[in-house]
């Protein structure tokens, strides 16, 4: 059995593991028994919230995506590694997870995901210059702009955004204690997937450990290391409650300490310095989509891995001194 | 008789062939017979709004663009083609919609249009290295500059800008009925230069219809899809009649259906595509842009037409698994 | 006496002459003379403000940043240059002029200053692609960051950020009569390190003619023209006489007249039209952040430097009529 495109046709089975290894790769991973971990924790999460919405958009996001890829004839190794799908996957959890649950739903998900592939193309090309890698950024961009444009139209119906609101100094007195460290340190895990659950969280670890022990690590490393500092900070209790300033650290971590850099102790000393600043991206961040009226996601990490990614041996500032290349003010 | 700047001269015939050719550019031709309709539909417009300043105001800003680009030496087959004006004009057509009609507004559009030379020649390095075009971004980013600076600066008073306002859900309750098709379809047209009239809108078609009748069969289909997928979604209906879902739209199906992609089937489809996601994007940017008081202008076309041109067929995207050019962390 | 890292070593007295000449490099000179008579300057304007806090953020900044490059193993020429203190020594200015003296401030400025170097290299770069400088773009984005972050962590309280708010059409009534020109033109110069005296920017302009006569000529120029240019389109007085419309337009024509262009009438010109549009992207970039109730910094002058500098003698716009390279539609 087969599944057919208008230009390619692969084997249902390798079909099946590409979208396994897809659900994979949001924590960098390239194996199908991971995402098939990761798949199951996303349904426990979603049932246990009463949304199993999520994780049907979650499936079909990542399905559309990859087959969008094939009917776009992308490149065949990176579709076999689920390079296609994450994104799809993500924007198909993010969809329900902040829309309300309409029968345009369904159809804004399907271009939602569809087009996730064409801009992980774009993205690819766009940064392919400098080395580093698209990753979460076509997700990001793709739910901004589905979420922005549910605000402008009224048959996609907004459910869970916070309203728009300038930004405002100063903690709500009051905090709520901080929950046991156990809890939110696997809620800062189950959040990159936007689910708060502390077993999905413990399950995707899991997951990660079974292809990546080093993986699995760094992703501990950054949970702790965003709890501690966004405690340090006076972060709003709430928000470290329920995970939200770590789902982006735990992706920094791994992506700096364990994914595109060799092991070393310089390594994990510039992997703890990149977590704590994605913590204060976060807030930042937090900040500046507030008068939008819509969520970060993984925004923070993809702009503290760029940032701590793109330096490179041989770079050397632009001296002041020196002109650069002249223009048309000296043409003859 | 000729046009003499400080550092080059071209015969009048030229230059007018030229300024001609640069307004055909907005749509994307290459034709003075193009540019010399479409001035007309722009001063048939403007006249029946009672802004005749518009086009006047237009006519400076093509002229200034032009000869920016003769003071500044910059490509002679680029400009002879146009290309330095069609930013220049959309300046000057944006300018005295926007603002009031006081003495310093025309230093203002002058210095505008000058800039818009200089952003264009900027834009082009930028976007060289993908492959991809500056079209409209120059009049964008230049305009919603000055735009923004007007708010600050007192002797250039607004006109007719939205209030600055936090984005808000759903949709005013009586919604006026949806005007007939054919007008909103010509109106589409119209606004891509902010022109809401329907005899410059049919005028626009018959001046790239002139050009190139594929440009003109897809500026409709993407007129005709905007307005069925603003409604499906629910978009404001005063805006969809105002031609506000469109024009963006209009830009995207004409660039990839018909202009920067060869014609086949799967190229209509993806152009199909790429204007669903235009409306889309447009009612995103639409409440992006709510708390600034400024108009969308063209930025819905210029960041779809950009995300489905950039995918490349070598393209494949960073795999996670492999490290990236190793940086300062691992020199010896 | 050398001051030691985990990777190198360098004599404490090319230690210092590295900081002092990053101090100068904010004004685009490598010069350690300058660089000392420059944060002499800023000791006297912290001190005269009652707020000497601010000249130890400074030289904190400063020595963290080059320490840090240091420890990256960051190219050693530009470290002696003082290519990785010039933005750290910005952002330990900035801090303790926006955010509360808290303990933790001192914790936030040693971060914000560490990372200032690592988005330094990520910054050096992105735009090596285009021959055009990263500049003070790093303060600008670790600033900001930092400061849109303190909106959210309550341990780094803000003590002089202006509420965020939207933006608001006209003037104030009754406008505070504008300062004597030569007090404001000195004000322009001595904002560029955030303080506002007198005594300050005239030390600035003597430090600057000590390297480069040019140099000091352009500032004046760059500050004469944008108080002609504020005045005239009607800027805030309160801002003109604070130096506020004053001190990204120096830059701007300092760097496009005296540093990055050989030296001709034709260049003077350009500087004149690029620090006049400096003054207008000013105006534009103080609406657009006020919903953020973050301060521009330096970004207007580092727009309006990219958009001078990129364009170049053989560039051509993107022509419409040729297709681009073909993606995955048309792959075989």
């Amino acid at each position: 059995m087969a599944v057919t495109t208008g230009v390619g046709t692969i084997s249902l089975a390798r079909f099946i593991n590409a979208n396994l290894r897809g659900a994979s790769q949001v924590f960098f991973q390239n194996n199908a028994l991971t995402g098939f971990i990761i798949l199951g924790a996303l349904f426990w999460g979603a049932q246990a919230a009463g949304r199993l919405v999520i994780a049907f958009g979650a499936v079909a996001g990542l399905l559309i995506g990859t087959v969008t890829a094939m009917v776009l004839n992308a490149d065949r190794g990176s579709l076999i590694q689920g390079l296609f799908g994450f994104n799809g996957i993500l924007v198909g959890t993010a969809l329900p997870t902040f829309l309300a649950d309409h029968p345009l739903l369904w159809a804004y998900l399907a271009i939602g995901a569809a087009v996730s592939t064409v801009v992980t193309l774009a993205v690819a090309n766009v940064v392919k210059a400098w080395g580093v890698p698209g990753s979460t950024a076509p997700f990001v961009l793709t739910t901004w702009l589905l979420l922005l444009g549910a605000y402008s139209l009224s048959n996609v119906p907004i459910a869970a955004l916070s309203s728009p609101a300038l930004p405002a100094i100063g903690t709500p007195a009051g905090q709520p204690a901080v929950d046991p460290l156990l809890v939110i340190l696997a809620k800062n895990i189950s959040q990159v997937y936007l689910i708060e659950n502390v077993v999905t969280g413990v399950l995707f670890i899991i997951a990660i450990a079974v292809s990546s022990l080093r993986g699995a690590a760094f992703a501990v490393v950054g949970s702790v290391v965003s709890v501690m500092t966004a405690g340090v900070l006076g972060a709003k209790a709430t928000a470290i409650n329920a995970g939200l300033y770590g789902f982006s650290a735990v992706l920094t971590a791994m992506a700096i300490g364990a994914v595109f850099n060799p092991p070393s102790a310089r390594v994990a000393l510039y992997a703890v310095l990149a977590t704590i600043s994605t913590v204060i991206v976060q807030a930042a961040l937090n900040t500046a989509v507030s008068p939008f009226g819509i969520p970060t996601l993984t925004s923070p990490y993809v702009l503290t891995m760029w940032l701590f990614l793109l330096p490179r041996a041989d770079l050397a500032p632009h001296p002041h001194h020196l002109p650069v290349p002249q223009g048309p003010l000296t043409r003859k």
